[in-house]
């Protein structure tokens, strides 16, 4: 069990998790441990700040589960950007869920929100926050895809080389699949794509 | 050989391969006589304007050994999208080089400079004559990759199948190579896709 304090946070881990499990299905939930698991690792390894590392991990599926309605009108009353309805729930849990997690859960920091707003999509950039939960959501103990041995070797060379392998990951997935690709997720993948001889 | 004469345009097609050669390596040169062929089958199927279809084809890359700075130059000349500068040759031929055809060979034809400009990266507005020479470039008989038969077969069934195939298949090669990819590209991909259930 992890014991960990949130030193800056007017709550406890412990309540956090409370009501995250509340929002979503328990198998979410357990990824979402498993997550944090990864994340907190990576941050070991990198030498991030624990607290926030654990409180985006947990929040960053907070959404997940919420409408696809709800979703449509806080794009709209929070005038977002309009191309966003044109996206569904894999983009807006991300990018929108933000706001969902600031009001219900009452995080305003603005390094947690970008870190769950940039997870889906990634982003040219992203601070080293967003790339550990970025990566550690997609290599954690649970996921059993092929190349997730490759996936999680990258992530050890060095975050950078763990986003771009990611990002490459997911636009082979979503082409093979004929699903619709953010350009964001393009704009991630050109960035790391140019700035590779430095990984 | 074709027998094609060019009645709406003040020069021969004998005329215009001359230029044509001239201008670009022999092996090129070669390719460009095999996406004519290809592209006048297409147009015979698809019941599209030949003359125009002939002009497009053997123009398509004209610019292709064009110097980076020329096309450089022209971006800035041109009051282009200062983006582009960004690119290289791959994007700059296309987008870029109907400028030079335009000028180096006297083609005003709107029709047939915006085939040039989107046989790249395609287009989310690709005009049926675009589509034919975005899909000839890439079946033409001399291609020969793992999947030519697929995209042929893909073509034959319809052009919108043929863009859709071809688009997929090089977003996949421009991953696994780790090359840029420009977003027009994705916005073609994304387009085809959302309209699958059409095609």
């Amino acid at each position: 069990m992890i014991n960990l304090n949130y030193p800056h946070f007017p709550f406890t881990r412990e309540v956090l998790i409370e009501k995250v499990q509340e929002k979503i299905s328990d198998k979410r939930f357990q990824h979402v441990l498993r997550v944090e698991k990864k994340a907190l690792e990576l941050a070991e390894k990198y030498q991030l700040d624990f607290e926030k590392v654990s409180i985006a991990a947990l929040v960053h599926d907070y959404a997940k589960e919420v409408s696809d309605e709800e979703f449509q009108q806080i794009i709209k009353e929070k005038h977002l950007d309009q191309d966003l309805l044109k996206w569904s729930n894999a983009i807006w849990h991300g990018v929108v869920g933000q706001y969902v997690i600031e009001k219900e859960l009452g995080i305003s920091d603005k390094e947690i929100l970008q870190a769950v707003n940039h997870h889906t999509t990634g982003s040219k950039n992203m601070s080293d926050l967003d790339k550990v939960i970025y990566v550690a959501d997609f290599i954690e103990d649970g996921r059993d895809f092929p190349g997730v041995n490759e996936a999680r070797e990258s992530a050890n060379r060095s975050l950078d080389e763990g986003v771009l392998f990611e990002t490459k990951h997911t636009l082979l997935y979503l082409i093979n699949k004929q699903s619709p690709i953010h350009p964001k997720t393009l704009e991630t993948y050109n960035y790391y794509v140019a700035n590779k001889r430095d990984i």
